[in-house]
């Protein structure tokens, strides 16, 4: 979490533990205005108005809502993107059938593919898709899709479109305004706000089934008191990054510290990157590393102080290929995920570069 | 939220903010620790083993899992209380046909009447009911219902049996080892842990589909990033509450005050105390008040320094009727809860009582 977030959590929760701020009494209205503050401050760094933007307990929540109320409106076949993050595969796919657009090599879809599903589901199910579901950036090896060509073909084409930019966010600009989809969904401790709190973000006139149902919170579009701490936090990481020139900052010092990460990790032999290498996040490198498993490189690492991730960016450390490498037509069983943020110094690339040749290479003398 | 809720999520966010509790590296066992350690003490609280406890964001969503996995298992009608909350009509209503258990005028429920509800499934439905929800006590007037006569007899006829707890929890003691439901709903705000964070509790051997889905998280049961923060804030309200003689000790405490509310409420001409006065909650007084509407009293009552609820207690302050009141039988335009908690204190009580008969005088004066 960012100082501004922390402090923004820690000064809400001194000033109105308690308040429900659907109630009319003095305690209510405080924290009401303290959360349609933060839902200003989130709509302003995705170039949104504040009423579009639906709280949830986090990006999977988001998600889960979007797939729900597409379907729901609308049931028929669902369009995704092979490398889509698990929450919208296995949201879609334990309501309806599942039609996939393939990746390259580099984990990216082409424009033109989308139009291809769209012909599937005439051909296959004999009308258009509930709902096409196009990731902003992979969660695993960056790449970032042709979101804005995709949402253009899926409106033109009358077709509801969703967009997950939970890895997105917060990392390259994200302007939902220009963009135009029907539904995004987006995390905030993706972006250094607390975990448990995250948002769907609905296009304007767009009323769907709500995903969590029973009380009138969030404009009636998802029940359940407020996590208010958790939306304060989130606006107050938002409000950080849109102020001028910030997340431009970020983006480029995340840029110029991946770029060591991977030229670093590459100058080990038997270690590839993963992803498309320019049009991809700026923060996160992805490696497949030959002849050791991830997971004793991840406590070598670990044991070194630096904290990196195998598998999926979702789910507990699995020993399962990920799907998005499978897809992807690459090795997928030994794989491991760096990030760099807003708290990551120069210091931390050189003490990547000092141990991870040393973990590697004391790993394969291991095995031989 | 307690003290030691709040200064237990302040630990948190100042040791570990980041971490991914599903992670191997240190930074992740951290919190893991902290997120393990929270379960259980909230196992402990409610009598049964931590790996029963499934972190939700609140007992909306606790609610709507409930619903949702005991209908996707088993597809068929719902059986539930006239008087149960929202959450529990709402959810259940979008998926199933619904069998409604009648309420008398004080808002309870006679356990033959589960018996009467699941010969009408019979009977309509040629099948037993996929679930029956029964609320261990009303959010609204605090009746208590023989919650465990209900799971008894669902038990007996194997029928599966959800029970929200939510209003009742850390206000009576709650032994759900010795209940044997199949399924619990709790919300840790209401018990003076944060925002956000409640739990599913669900029977030992039991497994359902989840109802957020996309990652591996809650041994499968719930996808996404935990909310450690909120998570933590939970078990340390349920830790003071388990502890020796506390529960009782606040219990006996809210009892008497809300028994002091009462008569000093019913003391003044045309008002009216709805629900059970001997099987109640002992935290919640529901008052009608005859010739004046709830939201004046309401906010001449936050005049004088005086939180009160209108409505229903998980909406928006509302201008339709309670359900709950309707089906009780009695007028539902002009209700009005008052509710006490840790914080009281006797001179809570006695400005409740210097200003509520004033207060209602003067609304009634402006009538005449």
């Amino acid at each position: 979490m960012r100082p501004a977030a922390l402090a923004a959590v820690a000064e809400l929760l001194e000033l109105a533990p308690y308040g429900d701020p659907g109630r009319l009494h003095t305690e209510g209205r405080t924290v009401r205005a303290a959360l349609e503050d933060a839902r200003d401050q989130v709509a302003g760094l995705f170039g949104v108005r504040s009423r579009q933007i639906v709280f949830t307990s986090g990006g999977t929540e988001a998600v889960n809502a979007a797939a729900w109320g597409a379907t729901r409106a609308d049931p028929g076949p669902v369009v995704l993107a092979e490398v889509e993050h698990s929450a919208v595969r296995d949201a879609s796919a334990r309501s309806a059938p599942v039609v996939t657009i393939p990746v390259d090599g580099l984990g990216r879809i082409e424009p033109s593919a989308v139009d291809d599903a769209l012909d599937r589901c005439g051909v296959e199910y004999a009308r258009a898709p509930s709902v096409v579901h196009c990731q902003w950036a992979n969660h695993e090896v960056g790449t970032v899709q042709p979101v804005h060509q995709v949402v253009e073909r899926c409106r033109a084409a009358g077709v509801l479109v969703h967009v997950d930019a939970v890895a997105a966010a917060g990392h390259v600009p994200v302007d939902l305004g220009a963009l135009g989809a029907d539904l995004v969904s987006v995390s905030a401790h993706k972006l250094g706000g607390p975990p448990g709190i995250g948002a769907l973000v609905v296009r304007r006139g767009l009323r769907l089934e709500p995903f969590i149902v029973g009380g009138e919170q969030e404009r009636a579009r998802r029940a359940g008191l407020e996590n208010v701490a958790g939306a304060v936090g989130f606006g107050a990481a938002a409000a950080v990054l849109a102020g001028p020139g910030h997340l431009d900052g970020e983006e480029s010092d995340a840029r110029r510290w991946t770029g060591r990460l991977a030229s670093l990790a590459g100058s080990v032999a038997g270690v590839r990157v993963f992803g498309d290498p320019v049009r991809r996040l700026p923060h996160i490198v992805c490696l497949g590393i030959d002849g050791v498993e991830a997971e004793p490189v991840l406590l070598g690492l670990d044991q070194a102080g630096i904290a990196v991730h195998s598998g999926s960016s979702c789910s507990s450390e699995t020993l399962e290929p990920s799907p998005v490498l499978v897809a992807m037509g690459v090795d997928a069983e030994r794989s491991l995920r760096l990030s760099v943020g807003w708290s990551t110094s120069e210091a931390d690339i050189d003490a990547f570069g000092r141990s991870f040749a040393a973990v590697v290479a004391g790993l394969r003398d291991l095995r031989t």
